[in-house]
C-alpha cells in the first residue's frame, strides 16, 4: 500500500491491493535537474505564477499525457508537438527534453493561432536562455480560459532570471510546485526512493518526484490538471511513457472533482539518468520497480489533488473488490467518487447506501483510450469501453467508514457511530460485488457550499 | 417551437427547430380514464403519497420505458414483467394496461425479494378492485431507497377507496399529479390537443396530457424520473412504445439534474382509445401528429422539472446548430448543461464561455441505446455511441442568454448587459458548430447551495 494513509476502520472488506511502495509527501529533488518558481505579476494577487524547470546537462527522455478537450490550450498543444519533433518516431507524447515553463493565471486556451505564436515565443525565450533548442521545452499553464498570456512580461521574466536563478535544491522545486497552482489551499508533492541496478551489479539510489496542482475541473478523461514528475533513473522516452500511461490510467483517470474535464491538462514526466543506475528497459529487472514508483509518485498526488477539491472538506476513497476483472472495478469506483448525491451525502456524514447502490448500478466502464492505457490490447479496449458494470444487488457489499452497511440487502447498523467515523478526514467506501478476482479504487471529495461558491462568485 | 417560451432574446445564432406542437401547462384528462391522488400516511410529512389512475373500460395500449440501474426498484421490474404477459411478443416495455398504482415516499428499491413480494400483492389488490387481472396493472415509486413499502396501509387504501373515489376529472389527475411528488416544488403538467382522423373523413380531437415528478437523481439514460401520459388516441403497444422510446431521447435523454440516474426512473404511456379517433398505425397520416404530440408532452415536463431542479433558481437551455448531425448536436447540448463549473457559472450570473466551450470540448455521443431510441439503426448506433463530438474552436460560435460571446475567438461584449439577461428565469446558451445540419438541444439548472444542503442534510 501507498504511504497516503488509508483509514484502518474499513473493517468488513479486505483492502485493494495496490502493490505500491511507500510515498513521502516531500520534495527531494533528483539529480540533473534545476528549478525556479516567483511571482512576476501575471497573477494580479501576486502570488507565484512563473516556474521553470531545466535539466543541468544533457537532455532527459520525457513522456507526456494531456488532454482529449477539443480546446486543447496553447501549451498543450506546443508540449505535444515539440515531443513529436524530439521523439524518433516513439509514441506521441514522448521525446527528450530541457526545459518547462509553467505559468500561471492564464491558461492560454481558446486563443487561437495568436495564442499558439504567444507560446512559441516563450519557448524560443526558454531555449536561448537555456542553450538548447526549441524544439527540447515544453509548456504548461492553467488559469482563466480566453485571456493572451502576456508575453513581454514573460519573456523578460526568462532573459532576467533563466539561467541564473535556477537552483538545483529541493526548495528551488518546491518554489515551483508552488507557483503551478491556481485555486489551490496548498502545494502538492510526492517522493519514492528506491534502488535501481546500477554497474557492477550494486543497487543505486534513484529518486521519483513528483509535484502537482489542481482541485477543480478535475475528471477522468486520460490526464487531469497539472503535474511535473522527475526522476534520475536512465530510460528512454517510449518506455517512460509507458509508464506513464499506465500510471495515469490508475491513478487521474480514477479522479474526479467536479465532472469537469480541463483544457490544460498536462502530466510531464522526465528521466534525467544522472542517478548512475543502469538505463530501464522494458523486462528489465528495474522496470517494474520504477514504474510502480512513478504511479505511487502519482497516485499520492491524485489523492492530494481530492482531498484540496474545490470547497472539499473530506477525501472520499472508494475501493473495489470482488469486481470481475480489473476495468469493471475501476468504473464501479469511478462511478461512486462522481456522484453529486455521493458526495453531498458524504459532506452530510450520512452513510447512505442508497446512493452508493444507486451510483454503482449506473457505473460504465471507462472509454477506449483509457483502456488502452491501463494495458488492454487496442481491440479489447474497443470491445470493452463503455459497457454497464455488471452488479447483481444479491451479491453486493458495502462498507462506510468500516461499517458494513449492505450485504445483498440493508443491514443494522449504529448509524450515529457511523456517522462520526465519516467525521474523519478521508471516507474510504468499500464495494466487493462478489463476481470475481478484480480490483480497483477511486478518489474524489466531498460536494459542499463552498464548492458552488467558488465557482459562482469567481470567474476562472 | 414548443409553447414552453424560449427566451426571445437569443440573438445572433438560429434556435433549434423542433417543429413540435404548442403545449399548455395544464391538466386536461383524456377520456378513457380516471384518477385519485391522496395522503394515506406513508410520508410522514403528511402530504399526498398515493395515486391511482386507471381506464374506465377496455384495457389501454400501454408502453414504458424504464431506468438502466442495476438497482432497478421493484414497481420497475414489475411493470416491465407486466407489460411482457400482456404484450404478446412486442417490443419490451409495451403491453396492455387497466391501471397504475402510485407511492411515493418509499422507492422500494433495493429491498430485494421482499421488495418484489410486496409489488405484487399490491398489484393483487388493485386488480382485485379495478375488476382486472394483476398482470393489467402497473406501478411507479419513488422515495427512500432501502425501506420496506408499508403493504398494510397500502392495500387498505386500495380497499377503502378503489374504485368508488376515482372520479374522470381533470381536478383528480391533477391531485395524481400531488401525490407523485416527494422533492418537487410544485406539480408539473402538460396537455396538447390534436385532431386526429377519425371515421367518415371527418377530425376528432385527441388530448395527450402528462404528469411528472423529479428534481433529482436525474441524468440522461433512457427515461428519466415518473411521468405518466395519457391519451385518448387509439394506437396498438407496439406503435406507441415506438413513439415514446423517439420522444424520450430527444427529452428525458437530454435532461439532466446533478448527473445521478435513479434506481426508479419510469415513464409510462397509456392510450384508452376512447378519443372515436381511427387507430394509428406507422405510416398513417395521423401517426406523425402523435408522436409528435406526445413528444411535445414530454419536453414540456423535462423543461418543468429541470426548472424545479433540486435548489435551482435556473433553467438551463442549451441549443446546438451547425453540427455534423442530430446525434453530436444533442451529445454537444449535453455536455454544456451538465457541467458542474457551466451550472455554477450561471448561478453566479457570469457569462462565462470558457467554462462553456470546455465543457463542449470533452462531449461524446449518447450511449448506443439512446440512439437507438433517436431512430438508428443498432449497428450505427453501435458504431455511434460513445465518441467525442468533434468541435473545431475556429468554427464554434456561441451566444449566453442572446449574447455573441465567442465566434472562433473571444468576442467583446457588454459584460453588465450580458450579466442582466442571465438574470431572467431560464438562460439560453445557443452553439453553433459550423460543421454541418445537424441540431438538438438539453435542459438543466444552475448548481446552488441550497443543491448541496438539500442533499446533504435530507437522507433520500
Amino acid at each position: 500500500m501507498s504511504g497516503v494513509t488509508i483509514d484502518p476502520r474499513a473493517a468488513g472488506l479486505a483492502p485493494v491491493a495496490t502493490g505500491l511502495p511507500d510515498v513521502e509527501e516531500r520534495v527531494v529533488l533528483p539529480s540533473g535537474f534545476r528549478a525556479l518558481g516567483v511571482p512576476i505579476g501575471i497573477k494580479r494577487s501576486g502570488r507565484p505564477d512563473f516556474a521553470v524547470i531545466a535539466t543541468t546537462g544533457a537532455p532527459a527522455a520525457a513522456a507526456g499525457v494531456f488532454t482529449h478537450n477539443a480546446f486543447a490550450a496553447a501549451p498543450v498543444r506546443l508540449s505535444l508537438a515539440h515531443l513529436a519533433e524530439t521523439g524518433g518516431g516513439g509514441p506521441a507524447g514522448s521525446g527528450w527534453a530541457d526545459g518547462i515553463l509553467s505559468t500561471s493565471g492564464s491558461a492560454n486556451a481558446a486563443t487561437g493561432a495568436e495564442g499558439d505564436a504567444d507560446q512559441g515565443e516563450l519557448a524560443r525565450s526558454l531555449a536561448t536562455a537555456l542553450g538548447t533548442t526549441a524544439g527540447r521545452t515544453l509548456a504548461v499553464s492553467t488559469g482563466v480560459i480566453g485571456t493572451r498570456l502576456p508575453v513581454d512580461l514573460v519573456a523578460a521574466a526568462i532573459a532576467e532570471r533563466i539561467p541564473g536563478q535556477l537552483a538545483a535544491t529541493d526548495e528551488a522545486l518546491m518554489a515551483a510546485a508552488r507557483a503551478l497552482m491556481t485555486t489551490d489551499s496548498r502545494p502538492k508533492w510526492a517522493t519514492v526512493r528506491l534502488p535501481l541496478p546500477g554497474p557492477n551489479w550494486t543497487d543505486v539510489p534513484v529518486t521519483v518526484c513528483g509535484i502537482a496542482k489542481g482541485v477543480g475541473m478535475i475528471h477522468p478523461r486520460m490526464a487531469t490538471m497539472l503535474a511535473v514528475i522527475l526522476t534520475d533513473a536512465a530510460t528512454d522516452p517510449a518506455t517512460l511513457h509507458g509508464m506513464l500511461r499506465g500510471a495515469a490510467a490508475r491513478t487521474w483517470d480514477q479522479l474526479s472533482v467536479d465532472g469537469d474535464t480541463s483544457t490544460n491538462d498536462s502530466v510531464l514526466v522526465l528521466a534525467s539518468g544522472r542517478s548512475g543506475a543502469a538505463p530501464v528497459r522494458p523486462g528489465d529487472p528495474g522496470a517494474a520497480a520504477l514504474g510502480r514508483a512513478i504511479e505511487a509518485v502519482a497516485r499520492s498526488l491524485a489523492r492530494q489533488q481530492a482531498a484540496d477539491g474545490e470547497g472539499a472538506t473530506t477525501l472520499i476513497t472508494c475501493q473495489v473488490t470482488g469486481a470481475a476483472d480489473d476495468v469493471d472495478a475501476r468504473g464501479a469506483a469511478r462511478a461512486v467518487i462522481s456522484s453529486s448525491l455521493v458526495k453531498a451525502a458524504v459532506h452530510g456524514r450520512d452513510p447512505n447506501w442508497g446512493r452508493i447502490a444507486g451510483a454503482v448500478g449506473n457505473a460504465l466502464t471507462a472509454e477506449a483510450w483509457v483502456l488502452e492505457a491501463a494495458g488492454l490490447a487496442p481491440a479489447d479496449a474497443a470491445a470493452r469501453a463503455g459497457l454497464p458494470v455488471p452488479v447483481e444487488p444479491e451479491r453486493l457489499r458495502i462498507t462506510v467508514a468500516g461499517h458494513p452497511v449492505y450485504a445483498g440487502g440493508p443491514l443494522q447498523f449504529d448509524r450515529a457511530e457511523a456517522r462520526a467515523a465519516m467525521a474523519a478526514g478521508e471516507v474510504l467506501i468499500r464495494l466487493d460485488l462478489g463476481a470475481g478476482d478484480g480490483m480497483g479504487e477511486a478518489f474524489g471529495c466531498d460536494l459542499t457550499e463552498a464548492y458552488v461558491r467558488e465557482n459562482s462568485e469567481y470567474t476562472t
